[in-house]
């Protein structure tokens, strides 16, 4: 087998077989296959396509690049959740602690934010002393005891996908939906859950701009759960605006407490509650999240697990040093609120990073004082610029051009889930 | 300027910019484009193509790259020639000794064999005391003296070239009509010819194995000859075939004797004029080849040329410690032999190399003893493997395996010039 036919078959329009797909993946992960080879490879899968076959053996192959999480039984049924990233995205904060006191126990293996979108560990990060490392029986013992667990992926688990999406970032390669689909899934198969709700974001915000791209992510993903035996659903949800009205890591963590004290913005609620529905659907559980997050029971639960991994949730979080306001240079209603202006903004602004290596502002960001469908009068405040770094406000202000408009006459806005595939 | 907005704008099949070709060219050519990108764009250029006008401005960037040789005037008329590499295709040998005895000269700056095809370099450096490498004085002093130059390039030509050239040979990336028109053209204008006679070759033992690709290739180069003022024609010519009966390297010298001393096969000797004459053509020279060649008038300007590089003309070629004959199994008319075949066993045998590392043995090849069209009886010999390593005599045989086929009634051969761009 060399790396040249594997390369030559997909970049001729080839389906690719078990035996290459097997072989191309273990040799990337061991170095027999060069970076330059993969990535080759990686922009003939992303032009030519691989077909549902091809995709679950290439999934396979990136669960055999590294070990199964193999968790222990911890007396309740695990269910997982992912997104595909958006701006404003806080929804794992108040969703784990919420289902895990609905019955169910929440492994919530995350990752950082890398460009426009937030990462979960960055955001939970801007707590005093919280540690997102843990190992695999702190995992178990925190969800036989708390229900719930955000923490970093465990570096065995799918070594393959780890070197693959970095060399994906910086070849153009990542906006294809067999990799991104066989990434995502490669993680959680591993992971050893029981059942998994996906939520595929389509936007502005989004990776997948459209909501026929991100169907075909949507269905790619079911596909390969079903094909592993993992309970998977996806819902498709809108991300041409933020969700909620804070970006940025410290300010989504105060948003998604107030949500867990049973107030916080509808949509943040609403989507926390559609996701929770599903994933207690899936593992059997005949509970209504929707009270119990109004009820504030799931505050608790957040706590422990906040104080569980080192975290005093009682601690105040981290403020800025400036905080500048973008006003209303006209009266009128708030009719578009770009989810990727405002999380390029926030980026800026210190709250995300442009490489691996960079550190991340726990207090930078943007909070939206005025959503779409607002009223506001010429000078309202209609964000807040949260930052360390004062000089970065005027690069935020010009990625903010255009994507925070005022007119005369409301639009319609999309639905929040825009369709489910269960 | 960065490399992923380049890689995704040819990835979503937009035109790139002169500017962006500029950039990516002479960044990867000094380091700051790493291999991967280049190889994810080299894929998507491979897949998406590029029109004339991005093919004429990519292969300007790999000129401006390095250094103009510019020559100084040698009191002639400079022309050169370019193949796309075939099997048995020892043009070069008696074309360049040709073309300067009737008064034109020839600075044919040459390559090393990879794979099933040849390289002119090797060929001649089985002629002992020969040298490749030469400095600009001394292929300048040789050109004014003898009429003709074969030499390695000069590292500072193109150097953009020889790093992507290096790169596509292991990615996967090499059959690109754009990326192989600009590699070749970005060094013969490098050169500073006048004008340019391309030999592209179409089947089975060619990189075009069809006559529509090789004319869409022919006809790339002659455009981007045009856009940089270098008169270029081109002539498609058949190589389902190896031309002559000597594929290896002494083995291809000694044939190349044969015909500068007016004999020769005939296929060697109507390649060999058709392509000199375009040549005179193109730089006014009105002077028929044909009775040269056959004269053996060409012969003492190839006695002068390998002698002004080190080499002895007079002295005894290698000879293999080991030669195999494969027989006929059967009576009738050789009605195929291919040249794929041939060149794959003239490379196991020694002749060629699978990696530039590695050396070639300079007695190893085939040697036809019957060819399309002629009639044998069972238990003739067909052909001659030579080769200093009799171990790999049965992996040459494994090449040949219905690469020669003895058939009752011959077949119509393919004409040897199939058309001409001009």
């Amino acid at each position: 087998m060399n790396a040249i036919d594997v390369i030559i078959a997909k970049r001729d329009g080839r389906r690719l077989t078990d035996e290459q797909i097997d072989w191309v993946v273990a040799a990337y992960t061991d170095g027999d296959v060069a970076d330059e080879q993969m990535s080759a490879l990686a922009m003939a899968i992303l032009l030519n396509g691989m077909d549902a076959g091809e995709i679950a053996r290439w999934t396979a192959a990136m669960i055999d690049s590294g070990e199964r999480l193999d968790l222990p039984d911890v007396g309740r049924p695990l269910v997982d959740k992912h997104s595909t990233g958006g701006v404003g995205d806080k929804i794992t904060l108040p969703l784990a602690p919420l289902v895990a006191a609905c019955g169910a126990a929440v492994p919530q293996l995350s990752g950082r934010g890398l460009g426009h979108t937030g990462g979960t560990l960055d955001k939970l990060e801007s707590i005093p002393g919280w540690r997102a490392t843990l190992s695999v029986d702190e995992i178990a013992a925190q969800l036989a005891d708390v229900g719930a667990v955000i923490c970093a992926t465990t570096p065995t688990l799918a070594p393959a996908d780890r070197k693959l999406y970095a060399l994906r970032d910086v070849t153009g390669t990542v906006e294809s939906i067999p990799l991104i689909a066989s990434s995502i899934m490669s993680k959680k198969i591993a992971e050893g859950t029981f059942g998994l709700v996906l939520d595929v974001k389509v936007g502005t915000g989004a990776f997948m701009k459209t909501r026929e791209r991100a169907r075909e992510l949507a269905e790619a993903m079911v596909r390969i759960g079903a094909d592993h035996g993992l309970a998977t659903r996806a819902l498709l949800t809108d991300m041409s605006t933020p969700l909620g009205c804070a970006a940025g890591n410290a300010l989504e963590v105060a948003e998604s407490v107030e949500v867990l004290r049973g107030g916080g913005p509808a949509d943040v609620v609403e989507l926390t509650v559609a996701l929770a529905r599903e994933m207690l659907e899936l593992v059997g559980l005949d509970v209504d999240p929707a009270p119990v997050l109004e009820s504030g029971a799931a505050y608790p639960v957040w706590e422990r697990m906040i104080a569980a991994q080192g975290g005093d949730p009682s601690a105040p979080l981290p403020r800025p040093s400036h905080v500048e306001e973008l006003r209303a240079d006209r009266s009128g209603v708030v009719v578009r609120c770009d989810a990727h202006a405002v999380g390029t903004a926030a980026w800026r602004l210190g709250a995300g990073r442009a490489l691996k290596e960079h550190a991340v502002q726990a207090a930078a960001g943007v909070l939206l004082r005025a959503r779409p469908g607002d009223e506001v009068r010429a000078g309202d405040p209609l964000m807040e610029l949260h930052t360390d770094t004062p000089a970065a406000v005027p690069l935020a202000l010009a990625a903010l051009a255009g994507g925070v408009v005022v007119a005369d006459e409301p639009v319609v806005a999309p639905e929040l889930v825009l369709g489910a595939i269960r």
